[in-house]
């Protein structure tokens, strides 16, 4: 399928383009990126939901019944979950056929699992353009679950206008306190199986942590409780997150926000591009080898030697620069 | 202290300048270049081991105990502790303080840990330049200590020569099963707490995970035992490590992984240089405020723009070399 095809099939809501535009985007496929350009403009309209929390707190149920609660509200959802913690596996897959199976049927829900690619900072790109996709498609909740154990889900779900993390009542030692970096990003805690007894106690914790922030905020994170299996407690925090997208509107913030991602976007990009310049100019080149030995050897340094090459790069840029100017003027 | 100085300083085996340097490197200061490109000379010499294994499988035991055995083969030891998970926390510093008391008053042991301050990438580029640094300094074993949690201590301790992956015999559910990808970077396996039931066990079970690796490879990783509390096992172990640096030095590897790792530091080090040249030229120019506006506002994508802005930033850079060439022959 061509690209202009993908894009067209993704904006008719086609499902079966949908799918096929995030495999491109997993792969790193070079017809990615005009496939976004096009579809830039449609996105803006989602409400990116992030969720995060550790291992064992019941996250996939409560999404799963988030998703029921917004269908009831007749919102389309779509849902990413992402696992930066399983580098090589194939698990992502598997993981899409065993859950959410109650909206499988529904095709008003679109699900897709993602595992690391390569780097750490591929997935939290390919996680982006995955909810951009989604939100072009038309989905108007676009869910991103992550494992919460640390720095990498903070930047893969740094997307999100509303961040929920979970916590469930101390259950032993089998499930792993919340690390102090995530707290910080939550918009709305949720104190999960609130049936298992220290649930009050937990959010009676959280709340105290809360108190103790120092920081003068307009938006105090409400702790909710839920019983994702029982279904309890789901339209509250629905109603909880609307609640949380008409403040960051009216704040302003939301606005501030999407700004704030543009700056980091086009900053990413450009950088990309340059860098994929440079070094589509030097790679494979017989003095770019020579040089690269010669740090490997000690006999010259890699900070020294980037100066003097992106000098002559730029250099060699201006001086075609200039001879195209004198040949117009012959 | 300026920059020459501090060079000096760890150039001569001054440890306040290291802890000083070290402090540089994490917070980002703009004269860590200048140490870095002077130091980068002297490097090369230090045997990098890689440490990770889950939470609780005694991965700070077997350091210290390693770290004793080296001092006894008269190896000066440098050791930094890495925890990706912990973010904003300043646990880090207390950390040093009450861990590897037993070699405190060592001047020939230097400990160093390290949070994530801002992203990920941030994190590993840290590491590497302090390791650097302990490599300038003088230290013959540099060990990179990090939790194995996913992909985040794989892009860590990447730059170690030899990787030492810690299991232990199961123990419940407390403990964390190692990753999927984190087995595939093991040069050497270690099952830790070796008097725990179950440990022989453990053992079977990573080489017959090993016998179904289709990879035709020279070094097969040994599966040592080690019981770091009570200290058997960890001589074998050193000598295990010393055996695979010379494997590495004898097939050639060690000079390929060099050179590889130029390659990419070189490129990442570009990348950052001409990425800031660009930036420098475009913030806080009202057009680019403008432009980042549009794009926020979907009235622009921020793929044509960053074409658009690159094209522009190469050929004003080529209009200033070619009025200098004028202004030269005037």
């Amino acid at each position: 399928m061509a690209a202009t095809e993908l894009v067209e099939g993704v904006l008719q809501g086609d499902r079966r383009s949908l799918a096929r535009l995030i495999s491109l985007i997993e792969n790193e496929d070079p017809s990615v990126g005009y496939a976004l350009s096009q579809l830039y403009r449609h996105t803006g309209r989602a409400h990116i939901v992030g969720v995060t929390g550790p291992p064992g707190s019941g996250k996939s149920t409560l999404v799963d019944r988030l998703t029921t609660e917004y269908r009831r509200r007749n919102k389309t959802v779509g849902i990413v979950c992402v696992d930066p913690s399983s580098p090589f596996t194939g698990g992502a897959l598997l993981g899409d056929r065993i859950r959410m199976q109650g909206h499988a049927l529904d095709k008003d829900v679109f699900v897709r699992s993602m595992g690391t690619r390569g780097h750490l900072g591929g997935l939290a790109r390919a996680t982006s353009d995955t909810v951009r996709a989604m939100d072009a498609f038309g989905k108007d909740i676009v869910v991103v679950e992550t494992v919460g154990a640390g720095q990498s889900e903070v930047e893969v779900i740094d997307l999100a206008h509303t961040i929920l993390v979970i916590d469930v009542p101390a259950a032993g030692d089998d499930i792993q306190a919340i690390k102090a970096g995530i707290m910080e990003i939550a918009d709305i805690f949720v104190v999960n199986k609130s049936d298992l007894p220290g649930a009050d106690k937990k959010a009676a914790e959280i709340n105290a942590m809360l108190d103790t922030d120092p920081r003068e905020r307009a938006w105090r994170p409400p702790v909710m409780m839920t019983n994702a299996r029982g279904g309890e407690g789901i339209a509250a925090l629905v109603d909880k997150i609307v609640e949380h997208r008409k403040y960051l509107e009216d704040s302003g913030l939301l606005a501030q926000k999407g700004l704030q991602r543009s700056r980091d976007e086009l900053r990413t990009i450009m950088s990309y591009k340059l860098t994929r310049e440079l070094m589509e100019k030097l790679e494979g080149r017989p003095e770019y080898e020579q040089a690269l030995r010669k740090i490997a050897e000690r006999d010259d340094d890699p900070y020294s030697v980037a100066e003097r090459l992106i000098a002559e790069f730029l250099v060699d840029y201006g001086r075609s620069v200039k001879e195209n100017g004198e040949r117009k003027r012959r």
